[in-house]
């Protein structure tokens, strides 16, 4: 497949686009027309340099309010049309996007529509261009693809063609079934854009939050599948805007797109495997079936990580063979401290059991992931390391008892009792690349990512969102602060939280050791008891322990409890679920973000 | 009237809410439950603050999903009511709000959620506490004031009483005549927040944009009045909760709450003056019956001004009789130049001619606007100056051959003919100052805001909100920029827009002088005839000249010209409006954006 990207998916000026979206490897753009107005490149110089730098002009977007008119207003739109494709003509381009019109006075007239559309069909092909018809999800009359469909039909002219676009289809409730029956070479072109899901008007919703395929929530790749099912085979390109890609460098922002067309690519490889009408994409590795969390590994040349584990209750369990790394554990939990100074105290890393290793990695290389840089030891384990645009380094090791990333260590010690595992991190990134982030978990691990919560801060606002495997016990939550101008946003690990069998017994040992504890006001205690009813006993335990409490629906219980902000620059949750818990206890995050400050 | 604000409508811990609310000026308090759950205060200790800070607690709030719900879970809502009644005997407040649910499965029974709330009124009266029930404009069932009423009716009982909401009202397309016939003592609480008119999911619009009674578009007057009018005497209560209140000092806030509160009570005595119920309000003196842009003061102790000016064509129209200030003219347009070094160099202050000036001073002072310091010389007109929150000077000014402010200029020549006036002028205000900004020109010049207005540029994006009087040639353009992390948006006076009669004579002489222009590109003028079908000498001279065009529906004209960005901080637009044009020319800001970078 051709990959394309629309200049409207960048920032920055025209010339900077063009650059952005060849040094990312797309074969081809789609020219915004007010991108070109605004540009003091004229048509053929656009033209030339896009030649220079080997992109293909796919198409030219968009004319608006040409057809479905007033029939008064039809002379002027012809006017404007006949000048686009001169414009067309001097780009070098023979695919042209016309919209659904969005006129409050346009006519409910489908004759009307597809006779002018005829007409722009009849001077279109004088230049040799096609028309591909676009339903714009905010159409006056047209905004299905099927209404969009019957118009094209109607227009009956072979330079009238259908714009099949993700977003619109989608945000409309249409999915590839839509598409049934139409045949692929009346598809004049295929736009793609993904979005969470959100309850708002269309038309705001697509331009502030659209996002790359594999970031938001749409079944993008159904819709492509089945266009591509249908025989189209122009390129696929990513239409994507969104206050996030304003403010990105186009540089980093098509980097992000073409990985999330890889991806969308090996999604519908997947789909379009057993169809016989299916075209070839490209395709990586597949993720691994199961993920676990392994190990936290925190950078330190300083007492102050070895005193915090041996004050959590951590003891040495082994040294790195050839490295200076100490292997801490604490039952099932494991964090490993790198001593080598090799990167700056306290940065953390995260250590996954995701096998197929080697797969893995080929995974995220195919999806342009950028590795770590890391020399394997000469009878090490294969570590492969893979950096996350927030900058998390994550290793990804065999399953215990292979050729995993304990065998790395000298064992000092039996394996103690203890904690039950990492239970999930939390990582602050910053909003901006909030979807940078998710598409890397999501691509790479095949996380999921669960709905957004929003929690208010004494001084801002969180936005949180957890993402878990199908399989396996790895839970990453990713978090956004908002806070006031000239404060700055916690970033990088800020949470690790531990399971265990007995939170009240953990709580004990970590006072007992001077961990410092998150002080939990006593009205919370009586809120918990309004709202719960609790036994006098647990209610007095929790009480006693400084521990916070949550019930789901089916009786499952979260008890936990939080450190305070720790020197490495994050805090440690210990807790204990009961009966099948599964969530994160989101109803006391208020409580521990007025208490944490 | 008591004058009230919720704790939820602040930043901060417990104790900054209560402190900001008090230095503010609040009689009283809304008791946000959250807000105490997470505090350390306990609920008396919270008493005795409020009690030394002078604040009365007016209210409880919320209770949520306790009544109209399945019965086999009302033992366990009375049971947290009960708590909460609790709380509230230590807190020392007798009123509680109780919403309408929003639970799934809440049956659609009136009778049953009207023995439920008699229910709640029977323990709420055992506590001395009254109850006022609220309509989510989001309830599952009760989302109306009618329906909410009707409720209250129904569970018969004096404990319980109707909650008031401006927001969940409006919000849901009731207004103040939805209260006809309802009696002011059976109206427990008035909770007051105003928002901009959006399109959304009305819980997220509710989240993340309510605003302060002013700043928003919904007739808050409207509602307050009918509620007055009824004969509600409890405290007017600002419950409002956003994305930008949540990133804000509250001791801001607050004083911000308590200007809208003030032009509130302002607007609703205005409404209420001719109605026989009318209760007393606080009042400023009106504002000025019309408002006109005077002059533009800059201060500059270099010669880039004077030399700016001079290539503008502006001449030296006189100078200040005891100041080292100048005033220069260019036709009706004029700009005075500050010399004295009390402002950095480049601060720009606006003028504006807007009587009686006596009165707007102390309707500013009213409504709590910091005046500016400034000494009034012997003789010398009374020119009261105001700082809007962003650190605009405005200076009012009698009309032109009174007590005005060119009478402390000493005439130094004719007055040339030459450039209109000031058309308008563009300033840069921070995102979170916005709804802060609009309240002042709003409050005090009594100008109204126009819709909001989106472009793209480059770097990110902007948004564009125009103001203007009802009578008056004053317009300010408020622009707030969303730009890249790093980047920081231009702020203050950004743009001085000048009209004239002929703007291709205008920038010859600009031209000749060399000032340098904004380059237009060529694509523009193609695009531009595409649109409008130019005549091909008005589109020769448009491209001789570097103007940019655009035409209303009514055939009226705009032609223009921007200059560079300038030495002075700011740029230059030169504007020549034909039949009645009355907008500014939205069609082509995003060519500017881009080529102004």
């Amino acid at each position: 497949m051709r990959r394309g990207i629309a200049t409207v998916s960048l920032s920055g000026r025209l010339e900077d686009k063009l650059a952005a979206a060849a040094a990312a490897g797309f074969d081809g753009i789609e020219v915004f027309d007010n991108d070109l107005i605004a540009s003091c490149l004229s048509p053929r110089q656009v033209a030339a340099r896009c030649a220079d730098l080997g992109l293909t002009i796919d198409l030219f977007q968009p004319v608006r309010d040409v057809a479905g008119i007033d029939p008064t207003a039809y002379d002027a739109a012809l006017h404007r049309f006949r000048t686009k494709l001169g414009v067309m003509d001097e780009l070098g381009t023979s695919t042209v996007l016309v919209c659904s019109t969005v006129l409050p006075d346009a006519p409910a007239d489908p004759d009307l529509l597809a006779s002018q559309l005829h007409g722009l069909g009849v001077l279109a092909a004088e230049h040799g261009v096609t028309i591909a018809f676009e339903a714009l999800a905010w159409g006056r009359h047209v905004h299905r693809v099927g209404q969009s469909w019957d118009a094209v039909v109607a227009a009956d002219h072979p330079a009238v063609t259908l714009a099949v676009d993700t977003f619109h289809m989608l945000a409309r409730g249409d999915d590839g079934s839509a598409l049934a029956g139409i045949p692929g070479d009346r598809i004049g072109f295929l736009q793609v854009a993904d979005a969470p899901l959100l309850d708002m008007d269309v038309l705001e919703w697509s331009r502030h939050f659209r996002c790359f395929p594999g970031q938001g929530t749409l079944d993008v790749t159904g819709v492509v599948a089945a266009t591509l099912a249908a025989g189209y085979d122009g390129p696929l390109s990513l239409e994507v805007f969104s206050d996030v890609v304003r403010e990105t460098d186009p540089v980093e922002t098509a980097r992000d797109a073409m990985r999330s067309l890889l991806f969308l690519e090996d999604q519908v490889s997947g789909e379009l495997a057993t169809k016989p009408a299916a075209r070839m994409v490209a395709a990586a590795p597949p993720p691994a079936p199961r993920v676990d969390a392994a190990f936290l590994e925190i950078a330190s040349a300083s007492p102050v990580v070895p005193n915090l584990l041996t004050g959590l209750g951590f003891t040495v369990a082994g040294r790195h063979r050839t490295k200076p790394v100490t292997w801490w554990r604490h039952g099932d939990a494991h964090v490993v401290v790198n001593e080598s100074g090799s990167q700056p105290a306290g940065t953390c890393a995260l250590g996954v059991v995701a096998p197929p290793v080697e797969a893995v990695a080929a995974r995220a290389k195919a999806l342009l992931w950028p590795e770590v840089d890391r020399t394997r030891g000469t009878g090490e384990a294969l570590l492969p390391g893979i950096t996350s645009p927030s900058g998390l380094h994550v290793f990804v090791s065999a399953a215990a008892g292979e050729d995993d990333w304990q065998h790395d260590f000298e064992p000092t010690g039996a394996a103690p009792d203890g904690w039950r595992g990492i239970d999930h991190v939390g990582i602050g990134v910053p909003a901006t690349q909030l979807n940078e982030e998710i598409g890397f978990l999501r691509t790479v691990l095949d996380l999921t990512p669960g709905a957004v919560e929003e929690f208010m801060e004494p001084q801002g606002r969180l936005r949180s969102r957890a993402l878990r495997p199908a399989e396996g016990d790895l839970r990453v939550v990713l978090n956004v602060e908002d806070v006031r101008a000239g404060s700055a946003p916690r970033l990088g690990v800020t949470q690790v939280a531990f399971g265990c069998e007995d939170v009240a017994a953990g709580v004990r040992a970590l006072r007992s050791n001077g961990v410092p504890m998150m002080p939990v006001p006593d009205n919370y205690y009586v809120d918990l008891d309004a709202r719960f009813a609790l036994a006098p006993e647990l209610l007095a335990s929790l009480r006693e322990h400084g521990l916070l409490y949550d019930r789901d629906a089916h009786g499952g219980e979260l008890l936990h409890a939080y450190t305070a902000w720790l020197e490495t620059g994050f805090y440690v949750e210990l807790l204990e679920r009961r009966g099948g818990y599964d969530g994160y206890g989101s109803a006391n995050t208020h409580v521990r973000l007025a208490a944490q400050g």
